[in-house]
């Protein structure tokens, strides 16, 4: 049984008209002899809708009620799609997440897939030849309601790939697929053929907002070749698979950039053990996510630590800084929120050297500041003045050659 | 455990505004000692937006995949009155048909309730004082989503007293409760304080449209006495209960009528062993219900026969009987859309003598021919002209003393 899963976004199915779209490209695989999954999402516009209702009915909707009112956005369009594949005589079903089962922990609104039972899945797709899914839903071991979150829909994709062991995993959207940069940040900027499940992580991380990060995590473990393609074109989009021997010619891969970044560097702080872990402690306990951390060397026993945390978290972690200001011995907590992210990504860079060198004086060519600079195998990041965001991908773009 | 059973309907959970006052119901209830399964139906309308967007997707959309749609009414009403109840600190939890289950056979659209497992749910009644059941909704047994028909929420409710052996099922509507008559066509309508079962059942029939006919069966099937009453309001409502000695006293309960009969004639068909037959089957098969039926005495071997079927059949019944005329001999087929059916119910009837004779005096004094006339033991029901049901009405009422 040859088995295609594609997952269609809530702009693909928006209305009449993209779901009659949507069901061509189904026609047409069934013609290439697959049996279909279809993992749908919400129409468009659905899931912040109920989210509005909720807020008008509780200022603190209960998560797991949440859960069981966002569901109902992808169970409509499962639905309509149905009803729409069997007015063309297609043998097609429904499934929603606890009919799969699609298992999942407890963690109500951003809940992880557990297990999916292949086996009777697969004894389902014998008698139909499409099975259309709903996305972003699963069910806990109490046949209570989940969503596993913004975007969660990819993740139900690969993870029912993975499960059924499909040839490839189609998620279609509205943009062609996984461009260098942001093609409205860089008119320049290219699509990609083929990136590396890494550097999609990299990538997506840092706003290149196509694919929902755990759903690049999954389709790595369990080696699910991802093709992002669009629901309104026809043409290719950008394969997402394991590291092949063709990627490590090029440097760099994409340039990504996130201007939701506060820096905050606290003065003169002891330099001592236990002072890092006294000052992220307690940040961390409050849910804000600290990215980018530089440490200058010290000086008479004293050290300014600078990190990096998303724009809304400030006041908060200013707050929290002021408690153990004393215990840390700062002399100052200084902060500024008019900074951005840059980063330079790429598998090929573990081969070649150089790669920071040209990022550097390519961003001094054009008098940008660096303010902190963090790195990891296959990225480099910049944190700089976020005035110069644009001009900085625009830049990096270039050097490293991503728009021939 | 003392449990009460509350339905809302569609007008009482239509917005947060009304879901407020259904919240304080429920609250008192806590109060008074009871565990509480509150059943809701879709908010106002919703059914109706979703049937109209079915209507669009597929002229005859899929009845397993309108169940599906359809379901998500419900579910959306769960949550939001769930979220509400948290908000103020109840221990409540929201149950879809699956998970209670609700289990039911496979008639996608008007299902029938074969099972509750009512050992499960008391033992979630255990951890909770509060459940919000989605009305109108059950599983089959592969766990696919079935609707039970318009009203089955009130099947809903009164399945879940009867399984959890409720004290009372209390169904709660935007009127005061069950009338002697329509009050918007006799203003002398009195409300009904208590009413039998059986009479329930006649009412319902006949378009006293404030219980789904197969919830009162149901009641009556396993002793849940309910209780009718308006959202909008504290005052008490009426009882529908089985038969005692208190209702016999009163001839008449209530009187009924239905616009939405025509009259159809077949003269002179032979009086011969399976004619009747030859008629009547090939309408049933056609999903054509005939309400009543006379036959005059026979004159020479033949006779005339009348019956009745909703006016939007008359077509297609005229279109059978003209291929079957020859085979039963009739001379002539007429027919008149312009007919209305009232009846005089009560089950006080089987004990009093001349009913019908008041009924018909009380027709004849306004000159109202009737056309048809039929009976039960709790029911007379007259054929007479459509512009006249308002008049028969009114007369009826007074006639019996219901406006005392």
């Amino acid at each position: 049984m040859r088995i295609r899963v594609q997952k269609y976004g809530g702009t693909s199915v928006a209305d009449l008209e993209c779901m009659q779209k949507v069901r061509e490209k189904v026609l047409k695989a069934l013609d290439m002899g697959y049996k279909v999954v279809v993992v749908l999402s919400a129409m468009s516009g659905e899931t912040n809708r109920l989210i509005e209702m909720a807020g008008r009915w509780s200022k603190r909707p209960d998560l797991c009620e949440m859960d069981v009112l966002l569901a109902t956005g992808e169970q409509t369009s499962i639905a309509l799609f149905s009803m729409l594949l069997k007015e063309c005589g297609v043998k097609a079903r429904s499934m929603l997440g606890f009919q799969v089962p699609i298992q999942t922990d407890k963690s109500f609104g951003k809940a992880r897939i557990l297990d999916i039972d292949a086996d009777k899945l697969k004894a389902v797709l014998d008698k139909y030849d499409v099975l259309v899914v709903a996305g972003f839903q699963g069910c806990d071991s109490e046949k209570r309601i989940t969503t596993l979150g913004r975007g969660g829909s990819d993740t139900s994709a690969v993870a029912l790939a993975a499960a059924l062991n499909a040839e490839d995993c189609e998620i279609y959207t509205d943009v062609a697929g996984v461009y260098t940069t942001d093609p409205g940040v860089c008119p320049q900027a290219r699509k990609i053929t083929k990136i590396a499940y890494e550097e999609m992580l990299e990538m997506a991380s840092m706003g290149a907002k196509v694919l929902q990060i755990r759903s690049v995590e999954f389709a790595k473990k369990y080696n699910v070749p991802i093709h992002v393609r669009s629901t309104f074109s026809d043409g290719p989009g950008t394969l997402v698979v394991q590291e092949d021997k063709s990627m490590e010619s090029a440097m760099v891969s994409g340039v990504a950039y996130d201007k939701d970044q506060a820096r905050i560097t606290l003065v003169e702080v002891f330099d001592e053990p236990g002072v890092a872990a006294m000052i992220f402690e307690p940040i961390s306990r409050a849910n804000i996510v600290v990215d980018m951390i530089v440490q200058n060397p010290s000086r008479e026993g004293k050290t300014d630590m600078t990190f990096t945390v998303p724009k809304g978290n400030t006041e908060e972690t200013l707050k929290i800084l002021k408690r153990i200001k004393s215990d840390i011995g700062a002399s100052g907590i200084l902060h500024d929120a008019d900074v951005a992210k840059v980063s330079v990504i790429g598998v090929g860079m573990r081969n070649h050297s150089g790669v920071a060198a040209i990022a550097f004086s390519a961003l001094k060519n054009e008098n940008i500041n660096i303010m902190i600079i963090s790195t990891s195998e296959i990225k480099i990041s910049c944190l700089i003045e976020e005035k110069y965001t644009e001009l900085a991908v625009r830049t990096l773009h270039e050097a490293f050659g991503l728009d021939k």
